[in-house]
């Protein structure tokens, strides 16, 4: 999508072929600066500190990173130790394991000599594919958001909540969640976008209010707190957002916080939908409140804040009652009684077994079943 | 209740008897200072500036204020313009009208020269009575509490979850929402609570994370996303909040994210609970939800955060993305049918109309009936 006008990707094989171009996100939202990536070192530094975010991103990221690797030290050796390495950086991230076992496919049969040629090329296919499955995804949502724009008068907003970051910074293009946002937008229908600031790390008042803002789509930054008495007061239209992991059954594991907003939805009759791509998809676990192990994070997310003076100093400050204890859950489970759908590659799907498998038979049977 | 180990209020007048003490609490958490306010003037900065803040403080501030206006002039165009003064510094804030009506029932026929002592009586009086009203409160919650931790096995605490702070610091003493978490600590049941940071203002992290830690009460700062999933785990006993507003019919007008909380608490069986001091009940407002405006507050206060350095510098910075624009509701309604019951002075109360009726017949008649 667009920054300072200009179209641009989140994540790009530098002109001299040698390197990898990502976004500093840990400086947006108030600096905009590129970073390049020149060893496994430096891939899985960017992913461990933030620097490169969101599941899809941090699969090409870590694609690129075994490419990287491998200029290195072509070897089988080399190449082990770079999968352990990139997958230890964020072992709940199933789309990075994915992106690590493609990688793996497309060089270990290779002669050294023909690996890093091998590695660029499926590297350079997974962001891409990321790009098609993004803009799929954007294409199922749109219909949504045009089927909302039809009921109303011409040129009155429709107003979609998301919360968190799904958007293209955390993708190759597109977004998740953002896709048909920015699609429906480029098309002329008036979106409007209540960001949830998304508390700890702000990652929506932080990221999604720069992506939208620099690609000019109106939107608004609330606290968390506040998508309830929206929707209590007919201002939300839909709700739209990302998820980490979607269950065999359609439960959904995404930013903390996710699962109170889908009750306030179900509360309030606002459509609930959830957009991801279908790596996303863990076939082998069901009920995904009981089965997914919820990180802790650090309690210095929560106590600290730290953002731009007034005079254009960065500066961290303590938030929290000093000595207060403190409990930082990244992520919650919304289960699929609360979600109107699915929006994936492949369409719309309710959030069942029976949606999920039909939509993906080819995986679904590989499940515990 | 108890600062460095020693007992206080939120209010109090100073041992010459010729100003009134407060606690700075915008200088809360990180600096524990006391202000001397000496005229109508410096009450209501304090009242509109938050150095005071909490619906009963408000009222008892007030009701100060109108004493400290007497003593610099007894007239009754100096009472007038005191009550006038006061009353708009907070709009809303239905129990500060109650305080200024019951100080000028208490000073309009007497003599001039009679009027400042009678204003101080009649504040002290308000003061006390807001005591009294929390430590009835208090007792009552108690017996939740104590129900609840007569279930479980002996020693294992019983988590309480509460949003933002209608504890001491927002009363005289006690709290609304903590004098039964207080009282059950001081009883020796072992009570634990989850302190929702309550964005954007902070007054969880800030004030109830302080005057918890203070008292020595265990506790847990959480994002506000939090408590859903901490429900969803069996992790939260009973949600206790405060109100600024309950209406004839029950419905809970209080911090924005109260409604959220409710919603995981029914969805989770989890009792949620109001307290709330008699006078914060409306019986001239039915229908919270469409009746209640809420008000807008600046966007400041969600971009900017101010707090301390590491090396003790106090500073406010920018956390969202420039130029996004920002919405930020003060409050929301939680409907009657999602609250287990109103936790006052006269006990607890099923949230509905005949409910409130019962427990308060002369005041419920006066309402719109």
């Amino acid at each position: 999508m667009k920054v300072d006008g200009k179209p641009m990707r989140s994540i790009w094989v530098e002109p001299d072929g040698n390197a990898v171009g990502i976004i500093d996100q840990t400086k947006l939202p108030h600096r905009f600066e590129t970073l390049r990536l020149t060893s496994l070192a430096e891939a899985a530094h960017a992913i461990r500190s933030m620097q490169t975010r969101g599941a899809p991103l941090i699969g090409a990221t870590a694609a690129y990173g075994i490419a990287l690797a491998l200029r290195a030290d072509p070897s089988d050796t080399a190449l082990e130790q770079a999968y352990a390495t990139l997958l230890a950086t964020r072992p709940t991230a199933i789309n990075l394991r994915w992106a690590l076992d493609e990688m793996m496919a497309a060089v270990r049969n290779q002669p050294r000599e023909a690996r890093v040629a091998a590695a660029f090329r499926r590297a350079g296919e997974i962001a891409d594919e990321d790009v098609a499955i993004n803009a799929a995804i954007g294409r199922h949502g749109l219909a949504l958001i045009e089927a909302i724009a039809a009921t109303k008068p011409k040129g009155e907003r429709v107003n979609v909540l998301t919360h968190c970051n799904a958007g293209w910074l955390a993708t190759v293009d597109w977004g998740t969640a953002t896709a048909p946002i920015y699609m429906a937008h480029d098309k002329g229908i008036p979106v409007h976008v209540w960001v949830d600031e998304t508390r700890p790390r702000n990652q929506g008042a932080a990221l999604t209010a720069w992506e939208l803002g620099h690609h000019g789509v109106p939107h608004t930054v609330i606290p968390d707190n506040t998508g309830g008495h929206l929707m209590q007061h007919g201002r939300v239209d839909l709700a739209i957002v990302g998820t980490d992991r979607v269950t065999a059954q359609g439960d959904v594991c995404n930013k903390i916080g996710t699962y109170l907003k889908a009750l306030a939805a179900r509360d309030n009759d606002v459509p609930f939908y959830v957009a991801l791509p279908s790596p996303t998809i863990d076939f082998t676990v069901d009920d995904g409140v009981a089965e997914i192990p919820i990180e802790e994070r650090s309690a210095e997310e929560v106590t600290r804040m730290t953002g731009r003076t007034e005079d254009g100093r960065t500066e961290t400050i303590e938030v929290v009652a000093p000595g207060s204890p403190v409990a930082n859950y990244g992520f919650d489970v919304t289960p699929a009684r609360l979600v109107t759908g699915l929006i994936t590659e492949r369409g719309v799907l309710p959030a069942t077994r029976e949606g999920l498998a039909a939509a993906f038979p080819e995986r679904a049977s590989s499940g515990r079943g």
